[in-house]
């Protein structure tokens, strides 16, 4: 199975909550496996999508308990390492979606570019997807909606994963 | 649902291979989830015995690359950690089953027992086993057998995680 | 003593070494640690221009073995983390020097600045500098050259960090 | 210069910070570098006793910030990985030194010798020295006092690093 990595902002508003919900959704239509942060905001809605529709979720935690975990999460990585589970996402993921963000998410797409993942960032994502435009890299797409950043993230994780 | 952390060598003999199958097998009966370093020896056996009976086989690897995983691993997360990935694998399991084994399985057991994880060590496993003996700690356990390991394994995490 | 985290491009052009080089000598010759990522380009520029003002270097290194590192460093930190060494980087540092640079670089501003510490940017650093240019962060400065770059660095450390 | 790792417990009685401060002493006055965990117990008595000889000491930090490292440490490596710093220590120091200790101290043990590292235990260090006692290694040695394990360390880390 592929394994979608959802990054984002862990506290967002209603709308991108929305947005993440649906890439979640997508992710787990697709019958393929979200990874994320497993924390809130963005982290939280797409792996609550996921649940909706039946999907497999796994959370790469910063901190030293499993207890900080949304409840979306069925399988639980503790890292105890902070922000340099960053790197673990970025790693794991055979695609990543940027939903929104901040600094981390800016981290963590840098990070999937530099080993040669495929990134989608959701247009609109303000000063994250300002910073993202600035970067020309073959490996980095924009997409529209939900549905157009889970099918890019497929079609390029198929192509750039041996099977 | 409870993570089962199994460690064990990367290269034993068959009759270890039977004993870590059997573990593998009682973990994904008890339908929990199987957590190892995600490569050959007691890894391999144990996520091949959960797959067997069902179970979701969760491997946390050492290298830089899905690809080393062994086929029976469903989720792979990628560390690039080498074995400091070892610390992982005591973080995220509610508890830890030692099945034979060398070095590295050493450094997990002094690392679980060193966060209070419960930790199970099959018996008869050699130098490991001899230095795991010497260590008096109320959360190191010795099983006879597979059945006998996961139980404890079970119980000694219901105890210790809250929910 | 204060450390000052120097980032930036593994392969880059005379002119930028010798930027590297500049910042490294004043580093030294204000008395304080040079920190960075122990290989070649940026890094061994700054590292031997520290070295020849007599200053004391110290390499956070990707991979698994000492003898990766810059001749020029004297203290040699092995984490056999790949890129998750950049958050070590940006975590040891006081603030932080970036000099031109890519992807690598950008995940080191970023995680820097997520954590609160000082980001000092050289001007003319091409898409990095406009991708940074589009985050809104008051730890974030532009300098227009190694004085003034290692002035702000000191400035802005020193407020930052309880003696 | 080579690196010689201090590990121990961080909180010790008398008789053993006096060990470690020779153990520090000593390998200050060969002229090399002390690397140790950064904290209090074995850690600090051994850069206490290095810096009254004009050593060079490196702390390789578990938590999040510089603040915690002890007033003895000239260089500090912020890791804000945890244990899973031991992993560092390990890979970082070209010989190790065990006085007295734990479980982290096993686990450093165990890394090290995993990674073919000299490892030199201070004997009657109570029941870690009597699990290292039960495993069977080359790289396994031990030691009566300070001036023999620091002896031991440059032999060993001589004859296993290539310059």
């Amino acid at each position: 199975m592929i394994q979608i990595g959802v990054v984002g902002g862990g506290d967002v508003d209603n709308e991108t909550q929305a947005l993440a919900g649906e890439v979640g959704r997508e992710i787990a239509r697709s019958g393929n496996i979200l990874l994320c942060g497993g924390l809130g905001g963005v982290m939280e809605a797409s792996a609550k999508g996921a649940k909706e529709e039946g999907g497999l979720t796994v959370a790469i935690l910063p901190g030293t308990s499993k207890e900080e975990a949304s409840p979306y999460m069925d399988v639980k990585i503790v890292t105890a390492m902070s922000h340099a589970r960053n790197a673990i996402i970025a790693r794991s993921a055979d695609a990543l979606i940027a939903v929104d963000g901040e600094l981390g998410t800016l981290s963590e797409i840098a990070l999937a570019l530099k080993i040669d993942k495929p990134v989608i960032v959701l247009e609109n994502m303000g000063e994250i997807s300002r910073a993202a435009e600035m970067i020309k890299k073959n490996n980095l797409h924009f997409a529209k909606d939900a549905r157009e950043a889970v099918a890019l993230a497929l079609a390029r994780a198929n192509s750039s994963t041996p099977t």
